[in-house]
This record gives C-alpha cells, structure tokens and sequence, in this order.
C-alpha cells in the first residue's frame, strides 16, 4: 500500500520535503496541516509560490528583486547616488535597509566566489557593477560580504577589478557585535578589531 | 519602501509564514530557496498543494484520507474486516502501516477529546464508528491513541460509547511512555505494543 494513502497528499508531501530544512515528516505535517485549513488558503499559498517565481522581476541596475524593470531604491530620487554597497543577496539588502543607516544604492552579486561550490566570478553580477562605476557618478564602493573565505575572495577579486577606476572602496567594519561579552569573541575578530580601533570620539554620535 | 522589495515576495512570504514553524526568517529563505530553482519547480510545488486541498477525499467508512470514497486499506479484500483499530489521525494510520504488525482495518477519529481547545465527542468521528460496530462483523476495537489525558479521556468514552454492544475492547500495550506521541514512537515498540494489547478493563486500576 501506498504509505501516503493517497497520491495527492504524496506528492505534496514529496514537493514540500525539496524546500531546503523540510524533511518528509516535517512535509507531511504542513501538508496536514493546510488539510485542516479552508482551500482558500492552500490556494493562496499555491498561487503565492507559482506567481513568485513566474512574475518577479530583478531590477536592471542593481539586480535587487522587484516588482518592475527598475527597482524602488535604485528608481528613489531620495537615494545618494554617488555610494554603491556590495551584497551577497536580497536578505543583505534587507538587513542593511532595516538599520536605517545606509542611503545609497545596493549592488547584489548573486553568490559569492566559491571554488568549492563551482562558482566563479564569471556566475556573478561583477561585469554588471565595473560597468556602473565606469559610468561615472559614483564616488565610493562599500563591501559588504560575509567575513568568510569566500568572502574575503571575493572582496579581493572586486577590488583588484576596480582597482584602476580609482574608485574609493571600502569595506564595513568588523569587529564585537553590540552586546557581546569580549570573553567569548573569537580571537580573529578580537585581533581585528583591536588593530581597526577608532577614535572614541568617533563613537559618541552614533 | 517595502520591507521584500517586491509585493511579489512579500506575499509569498506572508503565506508561506502561515505554516506551522515557519516564521518569516524562514518562510523568506524557502521563497529565495524557490526563485533560484527553475520555474517548474515552483510550479509543481504551488499545484501539488492546491490540488491536494481541492481533490483529496475522506474515506467514507474509517475516515482516511483516500484518492477515492473508499480508502486503498477499507477496499483491501486482504486486510481482517473484524479488527478496528481507532486512532487519532492520518498520521498515526501510517506509523502503525510502517510497522507490518497490523492486518485489520482503521477508524480515524479526526482528533481527540480536549475541553481546553474546544474538541468535545461530537466533533470526532466516534457516531460513525458506533455505527460501524452495530452492523456487526467486527470482533474487536483496538484503541491506539496517545497515552495522554486527552488521550485517556477519549478512550474512556469511547469504551463507554461501546460498552452496551459488548464488542471486545483492547488498548495497544503501554510500551509507549506516557506522554510521549505515537508518530515519533520507534516501529519496534509500536508493533510491540499493538501485538501485546490488553483488554481496556485491565488499564483501568493503573
């Protein structure tokens, strides 16, 4: 027999069980759970996830998810042209923006460098942001990747890219997070932030 | 601006982060997860859920979720019509299946008794399962619900329920701890436990 007793709830369950973090039990009990619910629902979601990934556009400039060809930030007459951070993906862009710190433009690579995972520079959005800075109008590049491996390598590879723009590049500042205890830091990043110190008056602002 | 840059997103993550243990962390990384992925993965996943929920039928004799009125286990010329084995949910119908200790057909009350959320007797599948006994053929009526309060107070009722048409009445061995939920339970200890079941009586004093 089969263990699902029914195909349809099998294959929801085998659907479900590819979304990454979702096993088969963990699948079967969203696919019971949207059975107890209304059809409304598992028709919203249904359609939610099909419309998601037939319709969304990424924005021309800066890669950014979006609804349209260009995307909110870049299209903002209030965003300061002149910066460009460089992220990972969309969840960076979002982070960032919640800070309310930043308001300049975003550049999204897409991935990161990583041999391992057989992604070269060449996957990336790096050709697309040479070409933005070559246009001019911008005055600094903000590296904003992960403080892994492969983020370093990838920093490394953009910077010698932009190197003979002459463009200001720099990267946000690494150091014990607001909140940790100075005990428990890692020594790599207790090094670094000993060596980067600031001014205190610096700090006082903020 | 909008949070996810894109309504598109946004409303695929509202929905997505209806689903049990799914909050909006993680309902935006099963969306990300999606726009990297072809389309047609998309596809299958929205269409797999909102057929589930539109086309999925309940057997109309235990209650089991089925592609057709009668489920694949009630429609079995194999399977032992005189043993009912009364559980909870779906869920518990597919540990006991996994098992192979177990021949007879199934009665899914839909829930069990719980005053604290509302669940009284007559929202459980318990009418038609009396009618199931009064029409005679079955010899016995194996309880295996969850060893919990709720799970005790239901078998309780429904013994009573039975008690007058002098049915046989077991409950699956406690070699299940006590609190502990049948679908996590091992296969081992669970067909155990429905090989070594105990008339109801014989539960009452512990």
């Amino acid at each position: 027999m089969n263990t699902y007793a029914s195909r349809l709830l099998e294959n929801a369950v085998n659907e479900l069980s590819r979304l990454p973090g979702v096993g088969k039990k963990t699948a079967l009990r969203l696919a019971l759970h949207l059975l107890k619910k209304e059809p409304a629902v598992s028709e919203a979601l249904g359609n939610a996830i099909i419309q998601l990934r037939n319709e969304i556009k990424f924005c021309k400039v800066c890669h950014n998810l979006s609804d349209s060809e260009i995307c909110e930030i870049c299209a903002s007459p209030k965003r300061n042209e002149s910066l460009i951070c460089v992220v990972e993906d969309i969840r960076d862009v979002m982070a960032i923006e919640n800070t309310g710190q930043y308001n300049g433009l975003y550049h999204i690579l897409g991935g990161i460098i990583s041999p391992m995972d057989g992604i070269g520079p060449a996957d990336l959005n790096i050709e697309s942001l040479v070409n933005r800075i070559q246009k001019g109008n911008v005055s600094e590049v903000i590296m904003a990747l992960s403080t892994t491996i492969e983020g370093d390598t990838t920093n490394f590879y953009i910077y010698k890219r932009l190197k003979e723009t002459r463009i200001a590049i720099s990267t946000i500042a690494r150091g014990i997070s607001v909140g940790d205890e100075l005990e428990y830091a890692d020594e790599i990043t207790l090094g670094r932030s000993i060596l980067n110190r600031l001014p205190y008056e610096n700090t006082l602002d903020s």
